[in-house]
């Protein structure tokens, strides 16, 4: 079968590789229809050392399964399926709450340890805890929204949620990549009074506004900060979306946040320790959030996906066939793009 | 009157300052009948660099009001009142969410701008939002954990409820000074199943027994957190209380926090930057904490106290007069004595 195989930075290549196929007996093999490219594999694609193996990439599917193992109870062989970013078993002690991105047999897509999703077809581990059945034909017009179910739209849900975004909230979203995109759309889905967008890209910005974002903040650090006080009578806001992961944006989104407020953090964090640490303390501010545990997420997201109240699939600009991911990749790393699709 | 000034780094003496009198007409006087001496009066013992005019200290009391200005509505002179570290006004927007501690108009005792509550009078700014009326006499033998309001027993709570200890959880309390002890009253007080106490003075372990801990871990640095993992199955506790600040307490308790688990942190930060925070956004760990808005806890403490379900004032293990302070902050930083009163 086709795959992206990634060998270093920069280096991404369209490769024939051993088709995906049942291992163990609670797998299942999908037959991808949707898949897409993360902001966080622009990481990789930036840094990545080279691997004479190479990784098949990508985490974000939609597709249908084509074979699964003989212990599969819940996936059928036909069913059309949204795979969430990680795999899990949906029954230990995390999966019990909600937390399957912690599962204690669970791991990721698009791993040294697990093929990638940016392919023709994808091994989905404990294939009953992770895929979703969605209620709907393969071909339907709601597909790359559904597709954002599998991470971006579920990712920008944890950092409202962790941040603790309820009826009334004064938000602010620190970063306007498609993550970010997402937060609105999230912050706004659960109430937020007033929703400001930190970024400064100008077509990202007017997708944010059409999305529910009430005020723009194009300055940078210090600036932003005075910025975004200014706004909130000085206090800042109650709910801060760190969406990033640099450690100036953290900075700025800790900075912002008024006493008693909460930070939910989705940016994979690029500095091991957090920083200003000591006036969030001062200041009482709950820091939370990380890997969106989205296959807990997609039960309360789908309705209104499937009901058009939300539009997540809005973040994809570009959509191409599986050769067009290279130049997908160039495009999202020079921020050409913003969210690429990739349909089979 | 007489009151405790520190000059420096060890040097606390006994003075005759200024009588505390009403200034502002929000304020009261309060004739101090108990005080204490707090672990964060140890920071400047150990660091205060030397002043001429010195800094009357204390910021744990209770007292009975001798004065009140004329804007003064709920407090009357001759009312026995407990004093939390901090006043505040009681209607901003953060005291109205139970935040006083980041009340716009607020304050703490013990600082530069404000005279503290190791001396004969204290004045109180703001006394109706900052005071709380005691329903007994100022000899009560409840004297010693009613004190404990002011500050250990509420910070404590505020470990636990930032940590969000509730029945069930498996807690770790990291420290067994004041504040770790009050923690591990908190954890039990809320239900926990399991309170694990990290420490290594056998007398504040026997305490911390007293009060509810089910197991010890004496270990420091990567042994203790093993051996945390080995008591709680692998998977590390629900809820961590960092009741230290250091950087290897703090290590040690976002280590011990198991997945969507959360630490509350109250011992004074004294870095910048929180360590391990790469492992914790992808445990989806939340930091909370900071200073307790003790006075929002005062309410929900007191009954148990009052009916003796609490005891927090059994972590004074010495009493002295105004003379025997300097001493008893000699022996509180030699670890000879764990917390000391003051009984005027």
């Amino acid at each position: 079968m086709r795959a992206i195989v990634m060998y270093g930075a920069g280096d991404v290549r369209i490769e024939t590789v051993s088709d995906a196929r049942v291992i163990e007996s609670s797998d299942a093999v999908i037959t991808v229809t949707r898949a897409c490219i993360c902001g966080s594999d622009l990481w990789p694609y930036k840094t990545m050392e080279h691997s004479d193996t190479g990784r098949v990439m990508g985490h974000e599917a939609i597709g249908v399964v084509e074979a699964v193992g003989r212990d599969v109870r819940t996936i059928k062989t036909g069913d059309l399926v949204v795979m969430p970013f990680a795999y899990s078993d949906g029954n230990c002690e995390f999966c019990g709450k909600g937390l399957q991105t912690s599962c204690v047999h669970g791991g990721f897509f698009g791993t040294e340890e697990l093929a990638g999703a940016q392919a023709e077809a994808v091994r989905v581990p404990l294939a009953d805890g992770t895929l979703f059945v969605l209620p709907v034909g393969k071909d339907d017009a709601l597909m790359p929204s559904l597709l954002t179910l599998s991470d971006v739209m579920g990712t920008g849900h944890h950092a409202a949620a962790s941040a603790k975004v309820v009826p009334g909230s004064i938000v602010a979203v620190v970063g306007d990549g498609a993550v970010g995109l997402c937060g609105v759309i999230a912050a706004r889905r659960l109430g937020a009074e007033q929703i400001i967008i930190l970024g400064h890209h100008r077509d990202r910005i007017a997708k944010a506004r059409e999305f529910g974002a009430t005020d723009v903040v194009s300055e940078r650090g210090d600036e932003a900060v005075e910025r975004v006080l200014e706004i909130t009578s000085g206090l800042g806001a109650h709910s801060v979306l760190e969406c990033v992961g640099l450690e100036q944006s953290t900075i700025t989104a800790l900075s912002i946040v008024r006493p008693g407020g909460a930070v939910g953090r989705v940016g994979v964090p690029q500095d091991a320790k957090i920083p200003v640490a000591d006036e969030t303390f001062y200041k009482n501010v709950t820091i939370s959030g990380g890997p969106a545990p989205v296959r807990a997420y997609i039960e309360d997201l789908l309705p209104d996906v499937l009901e058009g109240r939300i539009e997540p699939g809005r973040v994809f600009d570009r959509t191409t066939n599986l050769d067009g991911v290279p130049d997908g990749y160039r495009a999202m790393n020079e921020r050409e793009a913003l969210k690429v699709m990739i349909k089979f």
